[in-house]
């Protein structure tokens, strides 16, 4: 809904959920954004998302120099603290109750499809009683699975990271052979281990496996495919999903979990413990008698490594910050999309305003079609899709491959 | 020994053991230094080390363009591919007897103290039979725990990448509190894992501990360092080596360790495998009842990431090789080795022949001065010394410490 006269008031940022290299971007983003408009008396940080915000645990974000801004937008994790809390009715009526104690009229919310949805519960909340709260979302999440918008914020930096990771790796595993496998975050969505690919610049470069959470694949397929790369090129690199399923659609990781921690989304933790990669390394070792086997799990780098960001994530995240800024001075709530306009060469997104409704709750997969028919690596389509949000990855050289003399 | 009349023959270049980020960078010296010397007919790469030598799998490379020697110079891993072999008598004769059949009297050897010892052995071989071989060794190695040298090429990078992920790590702690372990490689010397403290910058940053293979600690010992971090932050970042070793001396991966895989040179293989983090979490959880303890196990990442080069490390990996040809011309053996002029704002080094027995099988181990009283930390030393290597460090920003209004 349209609505005229922004009202002068104070406004509350907060960061939700999982850190990403550029969600402080998008906080720089409608930080500097908010200065520009009187309409927004303080703008007040909530330290640790929801949690700051029922404890009133408040920081003074225009008071912040320009100098200490830029190192927040280039620094990975979240610079006001995050907050796994998922608010229910309750939780939201507390929120509420701070916000007209201390007259805040804007709510900015940088997260995922979780955060959408507080957003949209405290919006309809206001509503109900007349109280004037603009209350936006900023998409942000590596796992690149909220709806509506191209891509997502965090995404092209996690992307970028687990590229040059699997360009190295491949190098590694070039000068040492063997099997290599590498276990990549992305619970649901296969969109951040499918980036394992992005970087392949040789016929014979790696990952010459790739597996992802929406194509189930049973041990013996797995086993079988590493084997035959193997006997081709005498080395294989694999990237898999910490997802990745068997055919029943259970995951290999819950298959494996005796005690699987569970989150307060109801997500089975499955990072920080190398329980996955050690069972597929030692599927393959036992099965194809392979004497170099390795695998790593890449764990929280991926999200939060400081000193690495794709230019192209991190000037998307901070525009997001400042267009719902920007839509909060027209309309009384929504998400921030963006919308592809070109590709390759062209490439450009434009911003629009979604409803908080359309991105609540809801999450994507990877493309039927940018998954092979065998299931098990990426398509020319997602390269298409997916490298331009890195910015341009580096280029490599090696020279194993040349005649003898 | 200095000898005159550097002969006119071919010359055989390897890189081996575990590849580094700018191993490249020394064999890119060498063989543009060796371009600059008519006395250096064919320069024949060695594919995959010694193995490539026996079984005569050279390349040429005064062949290779420019354009592809900087693509492979900024790129990590082993560009002519590596090895673990670790040549005998009987593999070395093998090896100087294809020296002799083409006429090689140049040996350039990259890699850690079994590659200086096989260029030694080699060197004595043919010395005994009056044939004028120069067999240099160009040191290389993550782990930073070669002889004579100040630090190793590859270890200025590898503790930038460490460096890097801790602040990332840490940042990211901040945002959701809890404790995080992370998983360092270094066998036996705390190089690395000491490196982690490089890029702190406020009084609360991580790691807040780090352990060392150098100084044993009792698991009581662990469990209760880590408690008092986490009751006097509320969150705690440790930054564990691979070779953490209990106060009797055992390492705790060999404890683990059921069917330890051991290489050739009898180093029992710990990297790849998530289980000593996860044990290590698995204590603090059980000991503690601390909800949220993640850990992770940085793996490969930490030698082959591409795009990330400390530019003081390529910068001196690529002198080490060019050294080692100047060398060459003028002394019949011996090992490039680095000597500190200055330390912080006049950091430098100078080049300097060492005698290749001074290096080969030996190891040093992270001095005493560099590790706390408790042995649970590094010291203002440590930084001193190390610092300089990264070429400088990001600097973050983080605005939960802000006082609250």
């Amino acid at each position: 809904m349209n609505v005229s006269n922004a009202p002068r008031a104070n406004a509350v940022i907060g960061q939700s959920g999982g850190p990403t290299a550029v969600i402080n971007a998008s906080l720089v983003g409608v930080i500097e954004q908010a200065c520009q408009y009187a309409e927004i008396r303080n703008l007040y940080g909530a330290v640790h998302a929801v949690n700051g915000i029922v404890n009133e645990q408040f920081i003074d974000l225009k008071t912040v120099s320009r100098g200490e801004l830029e190192l927040v937008a280039s620094s990975p994790s979240s610079a006001l603290g995050s907050s796994r809390d998922k608010p229910d009715q309750a939780y939201c009526e507390r929120i509420f109750e701070v916000f007209k104690k201390r007259d805040v009229r804007y709510f900015f919310y940088i997260g995922g499809n979780d955060s959408a949805n507080t957003a949209h519960i405290i919006n309809e909340m206001a509503a109900r009683v007349g109280y004037d709260l603009r209350s936006f979302h900023v998409p942000k999440t590596i796992d690149n699975d909220l709806l509506v918008t191209d891509h997502c914020p965090g995404y092209g930096t996690a992307a970028t990271f687990v590229a040059n990771a699997l360009m190295g790796d491949d190098l590694d595993n070039r000068a040492l052979s063997g099997v290599k496998i590498d276990v990549i975050m992305g619970r649901h969505a296969g969109f951040l281990t499918a980036a394992s690919a992005l970087g392949r610049q040789r016929d014979d470069d790696g990952p010459h496996l790739v597996y992802v959470p929406e194509h189930g694949v049973s041990m013996d397929q797995f086993v079988s495919d590493v084997e035959a790369v193997y006997r081709r090129l005498g080395r294989c690199v694999v990237a898999v999903s910490e997802g990745i399923a068997d055919t029943d659609g259970e995951t290999w990781a819950k298959k494996l979990a005796d005690n699987a921690e569970v989150d307060a989304h109801g997500n089975i933790q499955l990072s920080g413990t190398g329980a996955l990669a050690d069972f597929l390394s030692g599927q393959v070792k036992e099965k194809l008698g392979i004497g170099r086997v390795r695998a790593d799990t890449f764990g929280y780098l991926q999200r939060s490594f400081a000193g690495l960001q794709s230019r192209v994530d991190a000037s998307e995240a901070r525009e997001c910050g400042r267009q719902a800024v920007e839509f909060s001075m027209q309309y009384e709530s929504g998400s921030v999309a963006m919308i592809r306009t070109g590709d390759g060469a062209d490439y450009g997104v434009r911003y629009e305003r979604t409803d908080l409704s359309s991105v609540a709750e809801k999450t994507k997969s990877l493309p039927r079609a940018f998954i092979n028919a065998q299931g098990n690596h990426v398509t020319d389509a997602f390269i298409q899709y997916a490298l331009p949000l890195t910015g341009g990855l580096v280029k490599t050289g090696y020279l194993g491959n040349r005649p003898r003399v």
